[in-house]
């Protein structure tokens, strides 16, 4: 899961103190699968973001971040989506906060899903989006992919594995099986 | 559920057609909350069909009613809100067809949720609206509550005890619980 | 979906009456997921049936078919499960009737997903199964498959392309992601 | 939410360090509703926790608390109802984590949800309790309701506000109205 939040914490919660806090308790997340869709609510496109890596060249995640002290879930998912899509994305937030999957990262080696700095809950959700995305960042870029598209090797390779399953669970959730053409 | 269905049917089921099919099989139906969003998705109010009832006065209804043969969910939505809230409603329909509810009406005497005329299957969904919303029946009236207004017993009182729980379901599921003043 | 309901209508519904009302509209259907748990509730095992197929060899498919006139889901589900995986399966039925998805599948050739007999709604559950399965019908075989499995292209290949989608929702809706090795 | 996981916390995280946390970020809860159901999956109880309270006599609770670092969601559950229920419950936990709601208790004063001693994020589950049940802590007694108890206000008027919302939200899930006589 992205770094970017941390810096939103301001003068409130230091790099040593935030490296404190994740050894004691779990933090919470977002995971977000922001999406187009046509009139009928049918998906046409799952953005990703992209960020060129030292190691293995480009990677591909979702946008997400963590959930602050006193922030309410719907207001970090828009905090998040401005931040990495920018500010005219206009994301149609749904009326429930019940997510449509939940995700484990343990920061212990061997665990389904691995995270090494922390253990993170990340709840879940895909939003719409009606308005115009921007990188709003120099490090990355942002790239939308039909459903068909997001089955590829060549796109769910460059993403951590725990990033693919949400975006599995988000295509199959919305009717889109890898099988199909 | 309402009737207002049976008349898109058109020529190819006549009234006793239906009859002698609602006698053989459940009938699949959509039951709809329109709702409206601020902008971070909070639920701002909830629409309720008016309409006059000789028996008991006032009635208050969902949007909804019956699945076409070979009538996609999301087009039967479509249909029913613009048929109970006109053709400016604009609503926004969600990128998942997996309801927040199911409920059964049997036409059993006794049965928990019954329903006189036939045996149906609603699946229910919360829908955004954006636009402008008119009755676009005589018989009808549109009406706005907020969710505090949903719990009051002169609301619930005119609703039937089936569109009721639908609508009890709705307001939990949103967050909104029956204690909060 | 399996043609096996059909004789359980006895004399209510003759084949000619039941070609009549799939012609007029969606008929109800559930589909079902059984699989086993160790005792945290972590996936084991998913059951598919076997059948033999005079065109392709061997079909696999879901647990399943049609919701009779005034029986209930949970009925229904029970009916289907002790039909396909014999009476001592003891399925462990799940506390609320939300389906964890909704699939259509049409008559109109073209669609996403085609049934040529009929348009059907079919709601789906993942369904615990603690006893033991015995398949009931000497046409069919009841085969369990690890979830990792359950993604190889010997065992999707002969599934219906309507019911690997179910299948695969229902995978990645328990985190059993495709990529997992 | 209940204070009792504190202990289970052991020499890793005393109440200052504790404390500590509390102020800079939100802590992951586990709400859970115990229920009894009939073989039909149909709800026939729902288990509340008893517990005296100095200032408002009698205080009914559900079960649950904190998720502890590395410990998975599953566990979690298990450790609290095994705490609150005893280890005889025998509880089925459901194939599938996505939680039934997500509720979020703020500390900031005027909160829809408030927690005075800090920010919670809890993951609500309703689980079949199969076994025996039995109260492992002197200061609490568990109590059994049928759903149409769980609506009275003598019963109601007892649980914390929060703790309200989460059982109105299991019981219209589960398809329980409070209309129903």
């Amino acid at each position: 899961m992205t770094e970017l939040a941390e810096k939103d914490l301001g003068p409130w919660l230091s790099p040593e103190n935030l490296q404190q806090v994740r050894a004691q308790v779990p933090m919470v997340y977002v995971n977000i699968i922001p999406v187009r869709l046509d009139h009928c609510g049918e998906i046409e496109a799952v953005a990703l973001l992209l960020s060129g890596d030292a190691d293995k060249g480009m990677a591909r995640s979702l946008v997400g971040g963590r959930v602050l002290i006193n922030e309410p879930i719907r207001r970090a998912i828009i905090r998040h989506l401005e931040k990495d899509l920018g500010p005219m994305a206009i994301p149609l937030l749904p009326p429930s906060i019940v997510p449509f999957s939940v995700v484990e990262y343990l920061s212990v080696p061997g665990s389904a899903y691995y995270d090494a700095r922390q253990h993170a809950v990340a709840i879940c959700y895909i939003i719409p989006i009606q308005g115009e995305c921007k990188a709003s960042e120099d490090a990355l870029d942002i790239a939308w992919y039909t459903k068909e598209e997001c089955w590829l090797p060549e796109v769910t390779d460059q993403i951590s594995e725990g990033h693919a399953l949400v975006l599995q669970q988000a295509l199959t959730h919305l009717g889109a099986s890898c099988g199909k053409k």
